[in-house]
C-alpha cells in the first residue's frame, strides 16, 4: 500500500479550524451513536486521524461513550502519549488505535468494541465471513494475546501489544481479539460507525444462518469488491451517509443532548 | 391476472385531491412504523401505487425511513423516473418498485427491507414456510442477482435487474434477494406494512420452531386461504386496521413528531 | 371442580360499584402491561369475569390492547354476546373467553395472546415443561382447530370452537393454540397477567436450555404445587402484586397516559 | 480465608454517617440499574453490608427494584432479622444475603437475580465457564433446593437454606440456584452490579460461541487472575467506575427521578 500523507489545507487557519472542528462533532456522535446502536456498552472506544497531522489522533478521555461530550476529546500522538498533560484518566488500550494508524496510513478512524455477537466468533472455529457486509473481505483474521504475549489480562496495554495487532489486522478491515472484541477501521468516522454496525448485524445474520443448518451463500469476493467500490466514495443521501442522520437522532434521543 | 386499472374519481378534483393525500399520509407513517418495529434499519423504503394513475408511484427522496417527512415524497413513473425534476438524490433500487407495479397491477404497495430475521433464509436451503403469516403461499421464492446478472453490488439497480425480480416474485406476496433482503407487496399501504412486519415475525418463529428440532406442524395452505380472505376487505378494528393504529402511536414516539 | 358462584357484595350499592370500578381499573392497566411486556402485539386480548355476576364478563372492544382505555371496556354474556348493544366492533375471539368461564367457575380472568416464544412450542413437539412457572402443571395441552374443525381460518370465532379449547384446556392453567397463541387462566387479572408474562419467560428459558444441550432438570410438579400454594393468596408485596406495581409504571411510560 | 472487620471511621460521626448515605445512595442506584439492564425483572434484590458495623446489611423492603427509594432501604441482622421493628413486608429469600454475609467477611455486597440467561445454565449439565468474566473462576457452582431440603418451592427463605447456600458458593464469586437464578457477591456495591451484569453478558456469549459449535476456548484462569487483579482496586474512570456512570443515566431515564 502507498504511503499517503494527507496535507494540511491551504485554504487558511479558519478553513483548518473548521475541518477539525467537524472531525471532533463526528467523532463525538460516533460515541454516541456506537452505544445507542449497542456495539459498545459502557467501554470500547472509538479514535479519529487528526485531520492536519496524521501522527496524530482524536479520542476521548477514559469515559464511557455513551456520555462523551466535546470537552472529552483528548489528543495523542502515535505512541500513544498524550499531545498536552491532561490530568484525567485516558484508555489503557490507546495502542490499539496509535499502531493501527502507523501502519495504515489509508485509516482515518478506528473502533474498539465488544460488540456481542462477534465475540463469540473470537473463541470458536467458525470464520465471520461475510452474508452482506463486503468490506469483511479478504478475511477477519483473530489476534490472541496468548499467542503473542503469553498470560496477559488481555487488554492491548503497550506499544508491543498494540504493534502485534496491527499486524494481524494488516490490510483486513476487521480483526478480532480472542474473548474481548474487536477492531474496525475505516477510511472517516463515519464509515467506520458505519462498519462496527454491520460487523455486529453480520455476525447475527451468520449465527442465525448456522442455526438454519446446511450450506450458507457467502457473498462472493467480486460482488464484495463493487459493493465496496461504491461506498468508497462520499454520495449524499446514501451509504454511511443516510444512515448517520438516522443514527444520530436516535443516540441523541437515548443519550442526551451534546 | 386480469389487467384492472383503478380509475379515477368522479366526484372531483377536491376528492381526489384528498385521496392523494391520504395516500400520502399513510406512506409517511408507514416509513416510521417500518423503522420502530426493526423492519428496516437506515436502509430500506416502502412505496405506494399513486391512487389517480396507475402508471405513477410515491416514494420517500433517498432518505432514513425513520426520517421521511411529506415533503419526501417524490411522484415516480413505471420506468423509475422522477416525473417533475428533482435535485434531492433518490433510491438507486426504485426499480424494484416500478417493475413490480408494472408487472402487478393488483399491488398497490411496495416494501423492500433488509428485515433481519429474514435475510438468513435467503443465504441458506431452509424455506421461509407459513407458521402463522398465510400470505407466505404460495411461496416465498429467492431472486439471486448472481443468476440474474453475475457479480453485481447485488443492488437492483436498473429496470433490467427489477424485471427479472418481478419475474421471480410472480403472484406471490414476498420475495427473497439472496444476501440482501426482501420484497414485500400488498393491495395498500396499511397492509403492505403489515405483511412486512409479519414476515419478519414468523420468520422469527420458523427458526426457533427449528432449534426447538422434530417436524413442524405448517400453516396449511387451505388454513392460509381462509386467513387471507378475511384479510382481503378493510374492516375497521380488525386485521391490519387495528395494528396500524397501536404502530403509528409508536412510531410517532419514536421517531418523532411528523 | 365444584361449581362456585361468587355470591354479590351485601355491604350496598356503592361498594359494589367500587369493586366493579377496580376490576375494570386493573383490566385497562393489564392491557397495557401485556403490550408493554411483548406478550401481545396489536392482536391478543385479556378479560376480567364480572366481580357481581359470574355469568358476565368485561373485554375491550376491538382495540390494540396497547391503546385500550376504560371507556373501551364492554360487558358480554357467556354465549359472548353484548350485553348492551354498542356499535364498536368487538373481538372475533370473544368465546375463547366466554367458553372458559362457562366451562371453570374458578377462572376470573384469561389472556388470549401470540406470546412470541410460546408460539413454537405449538407447531413442534417440544411440550412446554416448567423450568420456573410452576403454573405450567400438570401440562400444557395443545388445541389444533385442524383436529376439532377441519380447514378454519384458526380463529376461535364460535362458540363450538371456544368450547372446544375450553375442553381442551380442562383443569390447567395454559393451553396452546397450534400456529396461532395461547390462552392462559387465573383467579384475578394479576395473576393472568403475571401467568401470561412467565409463560413467554419459561418458553424462553427453555428453548435456551435446549440450545445448550443435554438433559434438563424440569420443575418437579411437588415443587410446583408449593410454588403455586404461596401464589395463591394475595400477599401485599410479594408474588405478583410486587410485579404489577412495576409493570404498571413502564406500561403507562411505554403508552401513554390512561 | 483471614477474618476481617472493617473498623469503624475514627473521624467521627458525620464522616461515618457521610460514609453510610454514600453507600445507601449507592444501592438505590444499584436496584434501578440492574433492572434497567435485564438483571432483575419486578424480582430479585441487592444489599450491601452496612459500612460502620460488619454484622448488619442493608437491603430495600420487598418491593421491585426498578422502583426502589432510599425511603425503602431497611437494616438487617444477620439472623435475617430486621434491626428496627418496620411493619413493611421484607423479602423472604433476605437469607440469601445474611447467610453469605456471615460466611464470607471479604463480601460487602450481594445480589440476587434471575438473570435470564444465566438460568438455563442452572437446569442442563453446560458449565457457566468464562469467555471474558474472569470472576467466574474457580467455578460457578451449582445449588439445588432439591438436594439439601427436598421438596420446597425453591426459595431460599430459611437460614439453614441460606447456610447450605453460602456453603455451596464458597470461596466463589457466583452461585447458581436451579431452576430459580442466581447469587453473586463483591467487595463493594458497584462491583457487584458490574459482575451481575458480566454474569449475564458471559451467559449470553458462551450460548452463542455454543451455537455456531466446536471447540471454545475460555479464558485461562492464570489471563483471569490478571484481569480480577486490575479491577480488585478502584480506578477513576476505569472498571466498574467507568460503566456505573452509564448505567446509572441510562437508568434514572429508564425508572424515573430518585
Amino acid at each position: 500500500m502507498a504511503k499517503k500523507t494527507r496535507a494540511r489545507p491551504t485554504t487558511g487557519k479558519s478553513h483548518a479550524s473548521q475541518e477539525l472542528k467537524t472531525v471532533i462533532a463526528d467523532l463525538v456522535i460516533a460515541n454516541r451513536i456506537l452505544y445507542a446502536q449497542d456495539v459498545v456498552d459502557g467501554y470500547g472506544h472509538v479514535s479519529a486521524r487528526h485531520p492536519h497531522d496524521p501522527h496524530r489522533f482524536l479520542m476521548s478521555r477514559a469515559r464511557a461513550p455513551g456520555l462523551v461530550t466535546v470537552a472529552d476529546i483528548l489528543e495523542f500522538g502515535l505512541d500513544g502519549e498524550l499531545i498536552k498533560p491532561d490530568a484525567r484518566p485516558v484508555y489503557q488500550e490507546r495502542f490499539i488505535h496509535s499502531e493501527v494508524y502507523r501502519a495504515r496510513p489509508d485509516v482515518h478512524a478506528v473502533v474498539h468494541s465488544h460488540s456481542p455477537t462477534v465475540v463469540p466468533f473470537s473463541v470458536t472455529q467458525a470464520p465471520l465471513k461475510p452474508i452482506r457486509a463486503g468490506f469483511l473481505y479478504p478475511e477477519v483474521p483473530i489476534f490472541d494475546t496468548r499467542a503473542a504475549a503469553g498470560w496477559t489480562n488481555l487488554l492491548i496495554s503497550s506499544p508491543a501489544l498494540g504493534k502485534a495487532l496491527a499486524q494481524t489486522l494488516g490490510e483486513n478491515s476487521v480483526a478480532l481479539l480472542r474473548g474481548h472484541g474487536n477492531v474496525v477501521v475505516g477510511r472517516s468516522v463515519r464509515v467506520v460507525v458505519y462498519r462496527a454496525v454491520y460487523t455486529e448485524a453480520n455476525a447475527k445474520l451468520l449465527l442465525q444462518a448456522k442455526m438454519l443448518g446446511g450450506p450458507i451463500t457467502y457473498l462472493a469476493p467480486e460482488e464484495a469488491a463493487l459493493m465496496e467500490k461504491s461506498q468508497s466514495q462520499d454520495r449524499p443521501g446514501h451509504g454511511s451517509d443516510r444512515t448517520w442522520e438516522m443514527w444520530k437522532q436516535e443516540a441523541l434521543k437515548r443519550t442526551g443532548k451534546l
